[in-house]
């Protein structure tokens, strides 16, 4: 069986490692050949939205995925005719667009922010009014690691935020002071069945991922992160991977963002878990039975960013695996990650903490 | 960096599915483009033994490995001029050759079977004569999973022992009845650091393995494996995976015979040992620390031999992992293999069995 992959990134190259061992082939679109999915499958070369690229994977391939959520879903819709396109192109839709996945929060009773839709300077300085300060001015399309948003602090911001990213439709929202990021990530097959991973802590330094632990435990949390996940999973008889980010404030879930895809929060798995967020996105849209969940010891990873340092310093420490996505290197792009798995948590802090001093020393004042 | 392998079966294709996240490419020598291993890396097409194809794949790769451990040593050779081949040419002549294997265990003074080379029919009614029966004529060279074996079990099976296998130089040597067959891996690095895997309990059907649990437990078994296995890694100035395999007679170990490659009865590591035997290899031949070798819980490794069953009812079942190597079917060829990885022996061994009953049933009957 073959699996089309629109995006040939660090997402698609590690969905394909997972899937040679399950007897899978896959067919990668991305615009370089030089893609880290590239370099482990064949890739069709081109925009990710041309049209004859498209029909051409979905005729070669059994099964269509993608591992970047900004493809244009009307680029992908043709081929649902002819082809089995998972997740549902309905969830990448809500999870393009700022204001629909907020309106799904709301529908599905999932708290979030409060947040008001903003096309021009006078809706902003109305939505500030409304809402108040502190707040973020987000466009409703392509964000992602941060980009295309502006913290507000005081009404002197309104104007320069609107001038910085309020060309495109945006949407304005309170600024959560959090305790904590967490994120939940599951998975839904084609019959239904639902499996989802424990709990992630996450911390984000300019906007992008530096640290995810896992599991985080704190049963109430889980066990409503948990619900409002199967929610969106059955909202849209979903099938695949689907993640969503969370922030904890005196104790409550408020709902970020969601993510119709494996998810960095979850890359521990490969090794911290039973069955990796890779293997059973592919188990769900091949129609295999879903692999445990459950987590193998205490995980954490660390993302390797605009830099990669030589491997042998963190292979020299006993539960460290490496993942270098084959990029070149480049000021803020993810280049790799470390997992550690402990068999106590206290041991994984440790070791993680060593390993950050090292390769984000950053991310490691703030978590020593 | 770039690994060439030469020879792309199941073993070369595990290999650079653990390599990739270290950041290593990898390029193949093999008859076919559809190898295991040409559908996950670029492959060179041609005889594993073509002077020219070596010498290409010598000055495409940082390090030279093989897959395959009957490539002629002679081929290799001039490649050590200038790259690095690891494992040790030395190893590998050794393990081509029955009698220079057995005369290594000798010199290393690791217990083996009696035995006496033999390359006339007279030679082997002096050598039946001293040794006794049973025993087994082997041909010295190119025997793998019983072939080129002939069992006697009285004097009339001399002649035809002779006429079956004595067309090449031959060894002959006592049938051991055996109370288990076990196996020990492990792996040394370039700087002399040695690390061992738990001990394997295998059990073989027609010469082929078709069930390996670990680890075995057996303390003083361990220690005696384990120390034999040093000798024979310290005598090679060993660079890569070795596995020795043993027969257990009232206690004590016989050694059968030694593979300078990642081996069949470590397959369990990838998901049941901190860092596979395969992983461990890479890192051994480029340069990197050695990853620990500790098992995660306990493991079973059934292999799936001439068919290969659909994986849906093996993967509704928790803690097992399926291993497609994206060959055709035929008789007696390894086509994959499952895992099992489970908390306690107990319940590793309820889920093999059911598994066995399914997919090897003559095994699962011996194994109940």
């Amino acid at each position: 069986m073959t699996v089309g992959i629109v995006g040939a990134g660090q997402l698609g190259r590690m969905l394909a490692l997972a899937g040679y061992p399950l007897g899978l082939d896959f067919l990668f679109i991305d615009r370089s050949a030089d893609s880290p999915g590239g370099q482990v499958a064949p890739i069709l070369c081109g925009d990710l939205a041309a049209p004859r690229l498209l029909a051409k994977l979905a005729r070669q391939c059994d099964v269509v995925t993608f591992d970047w959520e900004n493809v244009p879903v009307t680029a992908l819709q043709p081929l649902v005719r002819t082809t089995r396109v998972y997740p549902p192109l309905r969830a990448l839709a809500a999870a393009q667009d700022r204001l629909s996945e907020k309106r799904l929060f709301e529908k599905l009773a999932i708290p979030t922010t409060r947040f008001a839709p903003v096309d021009s300077l006078r809706q902003l300085q109305k939505a500030v009014a409304g809402i108040g300060l502190p707040g973020v001015l987000k466009t409703r399309r392509l964000g992602y690691d941060g980009k295309g948003q502006f913290v507000l602090r005081t009404s002197a911001d309104i104007e320069r935020a609107w001038t910085a990213v309020g060309a495109a439709p945006c949407l304005y929202e309170n600024l959560v002071r959090f305790d904590h990021e967490v994120s939940v990530i599951g998975v839904r097959a084609r019959d239904g069945e639902i499996a989802i991973y424990p709990l992630n802590c996450n911390v984000h330094r300019d906007g992008i991922l530096r640290l995810t632990r896992a599991p985080f435990g704190a049963p109430a949390l889980t066990r409503r992160a948990n619900a409002a996940l199967r929610r969106v999973l059955q909202h849209f008889n979903y099938v695949g991977v689907l993640t969503i980010e969370f922030f904890v404030q005196d104790g409550e879930l408020i709902a970020n963002e969601i993510a119709p895809r494996v998810h960095n929060s979850g890359h521990w798995t490969i090794e911290g878990a039973v069955t990796s967020q890779f293997e059973n996105h592919l188990r769900a849209i091949v129609g295999l039975p879903l692999g445990s969940t459950s987590a193998r010891g205490h995980s954490a990873m660390i993302n390797l960013i605009g830099t990669l340092p030589a491997p042998g310093d963190a292979l020299s420490r006993a539960g460290v695996h490496w993942h270098d996505y084959g990029k070149s290197a480049r000021p803020g792009r993810k280049l790799g990650h470390i997992t550690v798995v402990a068999e106590a948590a206290a041991q994984r802090d440790r070791i993680a903490r060593a390993l950050l001093k090292v390769v984000d020393r950053e991310t490691w004042v703030s978590f020593r």
